[in-house]
């Protein structure tokens, strides 16, 4: 090991961990334009979003003003179980690259959902239950963040009914049954339990469906039910709150041992893992502290950013949730059956997509073919298997630090390695076999997905 | 939480992981029986055994005297990739229980082979690397030792043939993908590439096979092949010496919060995990310095230890290992196909086994179906989905917690939670689905396994 000072990973202690999430919306002068109501055209009311969401959520959603909230006891209990999180310095990786970069990541799999979701699904059912609510529903790509909210829901009490992303449950149907034996009812989307979905497979009966679908399904479910709300695993301010969590463990060790990143890299699906990941460094930047390159990786399957108009649109497909400017490739969009099912969304969180707008990062758009060889060079040096989600964001980490080699720059590079990939063995042995495809959408494909963009 | 002092998870520092193993055979006044050549029926020397196993591995075998061995950096540094594993105070659990018992459990899971069983296999591939080996054979059953295995060949760069017993290999087929992408050959046992192999499926055509056949299939494969040594995952006195590493840091951390456990539970297969478990505390019961009792814990449907007979045996089916002196059912046992892979084994460690002879230990056998509800509600409350075999550690450590609710006793139980259950999601759906029996063997059955024990 090169640097006998920084050990390979550190854990905060118990007592170490964080007990505030911080406020992304708080530090941005130009704040994202607000939900609007697609009946009124206005910005959605407290009332209205709480029809919805739980009520806690709905207040820490607008609000624009505290930089820090506090975790309360109940959930930071529940974090027990599954964090701190390991930061980790990629000793053996720098090595297999030959890189003068040092490479960091924060690694948020280490729990029994795979992945960094279940510090949002914590919070979420806390409040829920909290609220005197008797059950959630949710959608779910992947799975992870199913997968999540059953383990949350069933430490906290709660019923639950994931609506998951029909593709994803014929490639995964053992996450089907960790959910089940976590205690919650799984439903294959699109379905014939709601309204929304019998429509969706009157028009394409053959569909694998898409998380837009599934949301359309839960929401549905929750407003007609009683003492139900949804919970959405990704793309809003408050569930972006929640995984604020991730960066300031990272930004605690890192401070810690001394090291400021020169760029930091997460994958970006609905945004929620990159804008947690970014959130303290992000918000010393528009602070004008730092000069930390920001940069967001997304499916070239999928390009909502790099591809994508900035506009309003509807957060799903049967155009029943409100309207949220950001980056998007039209509600209407059907992505491709690749393989990171978290990333497979038409949209973005309107933090990221503002910051974004805003100049403050970039984004790159990576093959799956180039994202799987990352992949299994980073599980054979490091040793963990990494999720195709997390490894679009180990495929650019690994390119900037092939710069670093080129040009014989130093740079601190923190990604975050959201979960893991015990659940994806299908692709990879896609990818072992040599048949895996890089499907990328034409214009015209494109241009189809914009048509389904609300005329504003 | 009860008891502020203690935290819920409790990880060593790099600087604090152990530096050395330790060696319980140096701790016996009264030793095991010596493997024996089955042709001359004299105590294997080692130059035989280095024929089979690495020329390292067979010197610590043989190591009756030394107390501590130096764990090389080369194996340090592949362990900080997965090492330390946290010892936690399962709160949640007791508090599920409404218990007065004290429960901790080391848990080895958190790395992509699911289990402790890296622990040897990081050991071992170093040592093969270290004489110049270019491959090295093995078997596995429930799949977690081959993968570990696999890691660990990636890491220090050798080629890795693994025969995995082929009723895994149904129940599984991820396993074997996960195990391909760290660039290992995957052969479903008994297979027909291994003249041990071919007999046993010309006798069995129909079975299921067994670790014994596929020990017997690696070996032939390892001694066969030049540069080419064959690895074991469990049974030896070297395994048990690396898996040491588990209690050593247990005690370390329990020692820090000022806790001698009154009670160590572990899961038994072969018996390594709880050879490894149990060593610094049975190190002290050895020279008298604790009071601790001891319980492993095997399956009513292989049960080696609470059915079985204390006499010579092979290690494998076909009859080509050393005889050890062990707990047996029989090397021509067939157990049923129930889901604990890693615990259908016909023998036992010749240390364990010897510990249980002495009275040092006592042993339960519990059904499978006992076990999985144990599962899930360790699962509810503590967040982890645990692997079958560890199940059976925490369906004793349950019941001994609620007899210390019976009885008011405050005992501090510590238990081994080796590893996860994310690839054996079958069989959590034979549990969800109400489908799940117990198959326990009859006498008779027992009777047709003892026929095959050698006559000494």
């Amino acid at each position: 090991m090169s640097d006998n000072k920084i050990p390979y990973k550190t854990y905060l202690t118990e007592k170490e961990m964080p007990k505030t999430w911080l406020n992304l919306n708080a530090f941005m002068k130009s704040k994202h334009d607000p939900f609007l109501n697609p009946a009124t055209g206005k910005p959605c009311t407290s009332e209205e979003l709480e029809a919805v969401f739980c009520k806690e959520c709905v207040k820490q959603e607008l609000n624009f003003t505290d930089k820090e909230i506090e975790i309360p006891e109940g959930i930071r209990s529940f974090y027990k179980t599954f964090r701190p999180s390991p930061l980790v310095r990629a000793y053996f990786l720098e090595k297999a690259l030959d890189t003068p970069a040092e490479i960091y990541y924060k690694f948020e799999g280490n729990n029994t959902s795979g992945s960094h979701k279940l510090n949002s699904a914590a919070a979420q059912a806390y409040y829920a239950k909290q609220q005197g609510l008797t059950s959630v529903t949710t959608e779910t790509g992947a799975g992870q963040w199913g997968t999540a909210l059953s383990m949350a829901a069933a430490f906290f009490g709660l019923n639950l009914d994931v609506f998951m992303v029909k593709v994803s449950s014929l490639q995964k149907p053992y996450r089907r049954e960790v959910m089940r034996t976590y205690g919650a009812n799984v439903i294959a989307s699109p379905s014939d339990t709601t309204e929304a979905g019998r429509k969706i497979l009157k028009e394409f009966p053959e569909t694998g469906g898409s998380l837009g679908c599934a949301i359309s399904e839960a929401v549905e479910k929750a407003v007609s039910t009683p003492g139900c709300r949804y919970v959405l695993g990704s793309v809003l301010d408050h569930v972006i709150l929640y995984q604020s969590v991730i960066g300031l463990e990272s930004k605690a060790v890192l401070d810690r041992l001394g090291v400021y990143p020169d760029t930091v890299i997460g994958c970006v699906g609905g945004g929620s893992n990159f804008g947690g990941l970014i959130a303290p460094y992000m918000a010393d930047k528009l602070q004008g502290r730092n000069g930390t390159e920001f940069i967001g990786v997304e499916p070239a399957s999928c390009p909502s950013m790099t591809r994508g108009k900035y506009a309003y649109d509807f957060c799903d497909r049967a155009k029943i949730t409100p309207l949220a400017k950001m980056y998007t490739l039209g509600c209407g969009f059907m992505p491709s059956p690749n393989h990171s099912g978290g990333l497979r969304y038409h949209g973005m969180s309107p933090i990221v997509s503002k910051l974004y707008a805003d100049g403050y990062m970039r984004v790159e758009a990576v093959e799956q073919s180039k994202v799987f060889e990352a992949a299994i060079t980073f599980a054979k040096t490091e040793g963990i298997l990494p999720a195709p989600e997390s490894s679009h964001a180990i495929r650019v980490a690994i390119d900037e630090a092939l710069k670093c080699k080129a040009s014989g720059q130093k740079k601190s590079i923190l990604f975050g390695l959201t979960g893991t990939g015990y659940f994806d063995l299908a692709a990879y042995k896609q990818y072992n076999d040599g048949t895996m495809t890089d499907i990328i959408p034409t214009d015209k494909d494109l241009e189809k997905g914009f048509a389904s963009i609300p005329k504003m």
